[in-house]
């Protein structure tokens, strides 16, 4: 197998790092996302919806989108559970991935690709009052999600998780995107000081 | 336990259409969203995101996204299997789920609730320019789905799963956003005519 990658953005980075924490190694094909490789006619053909990463198979099957290609790897190779163990857990993985990636991820992405110069060719329309619109939504999940972590080590609770990546993600995108964690977030800023530690995290 | 319900709303309904699929019978509280109900106290206490549906389990735990739910009965009843079954066809679920819940309807949710003159309370700041913007994303995402389903009778192949009802229930969205299926997507077409004579399509 081989997993086409797209270096710095953020979607193709979440595989790595989950492959990280997994202890698990593929090959990678690097793909030039700022010279629109990821546009080109061989990614094209394999996604259609020209997106990274993109996982193919030996047999030629083609897996994409990120969280698809990570419990692929987490059937293969269940330890460490990273999508949680047991009925509660899995639904609570489920519950602060989707919560940290349609709430904050999206928020964040929505800035940064409607707002940043560099976006003006991979977002069209760009919509600046949409990319503003998204800073406080942005930051009133993190409000909620700071008094959620006061009593809990990880994002779905007393284990690491495939959601904490997400939001090592989703917090390292902030960045570009001009979006700072509030001082009044101790807890966010304990938890993304400790993802960050982790040796997945330069992945 | 019991369920938080939205009535008409899709996520609500996406559940509802999940546990009529595996023939699980759960506790209905209905919620007047369109009184606001899912911003009153009772609900933020439980979902501090103000969202619907939530599932309160008898010891008090609670649950909230639909897909978290719908997981958490997976693991409890794993017949029929909605999810997929071996890494492959997990994978394939997920991959399409999330393709037709991130690109198609994400893209008619926010048409519906940056454009409908109903949603204004909703959606703070409205910006018609972004609701417009996202009825061609759909439209194109269409077309894609469309090839797919020329040679697969489902979206993950020849197997029902969740992405089938993720799927009904962002067309049945399209209705209120005012964006039709395109008369050169014959295989959509049909793929929606067969979700919606389910019996579960009127959960």
């Amino acid at each position: 197998m081989k997993l086409f990658d797209g270096g710095r953005a953020p979607n193709p980075r979440r595989v790595r790092v989950f492959l990280a924490e997994k202890g698990i190694e593929v090959p990678l094909v690097p793909v030039d996302m700022g010279a629109m490789g990821h546009r080109g006619a061989e990614i094209t053909a394999k996604n259609p919806l020209q997106r990274l990463p993109v996982l193919e198979l030996d047999d030629g099957t083609v897996l994409t989108e990120s969280v698809a290609i990570c419990r692929y790897f987490e059937e293969l190779h269940p330890e460490p559970a990273l999508f949680g163990r047991g009925a509660l857990g899995k639904a609570l993985v489920e519950m602060w991935q989707r919560r940290i990636e349609l709430v904050l991820y999206a928020a964040v992405a929505h800035a940064f690709r409607h707002t940043h110069p560099a976006m003006k060719e991979w977002e069209v329309p760009q919509v600046p009052e949409w990319g503003e619109a998204n800073r406080p939504k942005a930051i009133e999940f993190l409000r909620i999600l700071d008094r959620h972590l006061q009593d809990n080590q990880f994002a779905a609770g007393d284990f690491f998780s495939i959601a904490d990546i997400t939001g090592m993600i989703a917090l390292d995108f902030m960045k570009p995107a001009r979006i700072t964690i509030p001082e009044d977030c101790p807890s966010v800023l304990r938890w993304y000081a400790a993802l960050k530690a982790r040796p997945s995290a330069t992945a």
